[in-house]
């Protein structure tokens, strides 16, 4: 059994955790915690998206927040553009990587963006133009969701997944990456997935987003990285949600990653104490919706971090 | 990567969650709960420990309910006993299986027995002579709990949990198991351990159990499967819990267990369903107190048992 010995924690906590959020945490409070995640020694953030504000207002200070995020050394910043124009905002500001979801469900797709998968795979090429016209060095990432199933269609069939990320590789994004939107995949399926999207992407493939909506978010990450990625998407208190399932868990939630990775002796450069403490601020900006996680309830293990180096520079 | 073809789930809530639990639950209520897991396929259970009734006044009818849990075709009922004393009921009682708990911390052991870890060690050949000269059928499994840290003294050596085990199959165990009492463990602690135990123990090794205090047990559990282990304790609705450890989560939970494992592939010979029906009647029961899991909240994916085979004959 071997493990990576480094693996990047994605903070989406402030992108997939607050759009599911009716509560709006100010433009003041989002600095504070890129500053916070900063200092605790994430390094890869996904700050909000350049959706239509008058659809999702909690992310229309976005470029603000990016802008902030731009000034803090060594950390990279991300974005959600949904299409074109999004990715034009966020060439404009200097994301260092951008994020296209595309749905394997057709019938997700459709419901979501009034597009078909295939539709939006070909954004994703006018996207790289724009970009390569702009001169920009923003990355694109083509973020393949209900990669294990839809809660509208069902199945969805891993052929189909894996013929969505080529497609997305062939019209030119950087990074490739999987993401289990409604929380269908188990252990077994992501190993099957995974290994062939890796003999796919090689390099290129980025990251796994593992929702926790039936427990199994931390042992689906753990079957990935067996495979040997090494970087995935979480959300402080595990915010984010879907749609579909109300009540249902949101992501995996950052701290209890960060815990299991670094117990088992796998590098994040997180202070995990920082995190806890970081957490408990955010769940006060947010009192009333929901949250998860088990680690900031149970606390740390009598003497963790001794034996294991968890502390970042 | 090979996972085992069956897994059995034993499930510990009328034992480990009960026992952490203020409310009262009736005989009757007791009975129907076996019942109605033995109805959607569970055939193992631990149904009680043989502690004196003025410790643990929730545990007072368990002959009571051991007796219905025989009446039961194909239901292998097992009972907690912490000494000989409650090993002579169990023996009487005609259980398929008793667990004696041995605390591999020192410190674990005196706080909560009153006695070192070698002390109980010692009572286990006490057990076995008395079961033997019954011509009592009964299994003696010998539990090491508290394998991967404690609240009270923190780190364990795993060389420790290794020479109690040892010291148990000396003494006579017919089965041995490793138990993460405070969840501690991580799935790359959980392979090192486990592999060294399955090397010892053989065939005796006979299951794991791991609480889910910081949300890692399915991630536990999965390292562990990965090295052939293939029973593990669970409670339906997660109750159970540490004492030391107020608010924090119990033992992984069955139904999100069996779920991950369904999904997997894996046959548990549990039909899902009637154990989320289940857990719902007993969520009424002890209606106050904590419970866990995530797919009592969610559902079941859409379609989920079509494609595996998810119902019991």
């Amino acid at each position: 059994m071997s493990y990576p010995d480094k693996v990047t924690v994605r903070e989406v906590g402030m992108r997939d955790g607050l759009q599911a959020i009716a509560t709006i945490v100010s433009t003041d409070h989002k600095r504070q915690w890129i500053g916070e995640a900063h200092a605790a020694g994430q390094r890869e953030i996904e700050v909000g998206s350049f959706v239509p504000p008058r659809l999702l207002p909690q992310m229309a200070d976005t470029a603000e927040v990016l802008a902030y995020a731009k000034t803090l050394p060594g950390l990279f910043a991300s974005v959600l553009v949904p299409n074109l124009k999004g990715a034009e905002r966020a060439i404009e500001g200097g994301a260092d990587l951008m994020v296209l979801p595309v749905s394997a469900s057709e019938a997700h797709s459709r419901a979501n963006l009034r597009k078909s998968t295939d539709e939006v795979v070909a954004e994703l090429g006018r996207i790289r133009a724009a970009r390569d016209a702009a001169g920009s060095r923003t990355l694109i990432e083509g973020g393949v969701g209900t990669a294990f199933g839809c809660t509208l269609q069902g199945e969805v069939k891993p052929s189909e997944v894996l013929r969505v990320m080529q497609g997305l590789l062939d019209a030119g994004a950087d990074r490739v990456s999987i993401a289990d939107t409604v929380g269908y995949a188990d252990p077994a399926s992501v190993s099957r997935l995974f290994e062939q999207a890796l003999r796919i992407a090689g390099d290129r493939f980025w990251c796994g987003h593992f929702h926790d909506t039936r427990g199994l978010a931390l042992a689906n990450i753990h079957a990935a990285m067996q495979l040997g990625v090494a970087r995935f998407d979480a959300s402080l208190a595990g915010i984010g949600g879907c749609p579909h399932a109300p009540g249902a868990s949101g992501n995996a939630s950052t701290e209890d990653l960060v815990f299991m990775l670094e117990a088992m002796g796998i590098d994040t450069g997180i202070d995990i104490e920082a995190l806890l403490r970081l957490r408990e601020r955010i769940a006060g900006w947010i009192a009333g919706e929901q949250t998860h996680g088990a680690l900031w309830r149970a606390g740390l293990p009598k003497g963790f971090g001794r034996a294991t180096s968890a502390v970042a520079a």
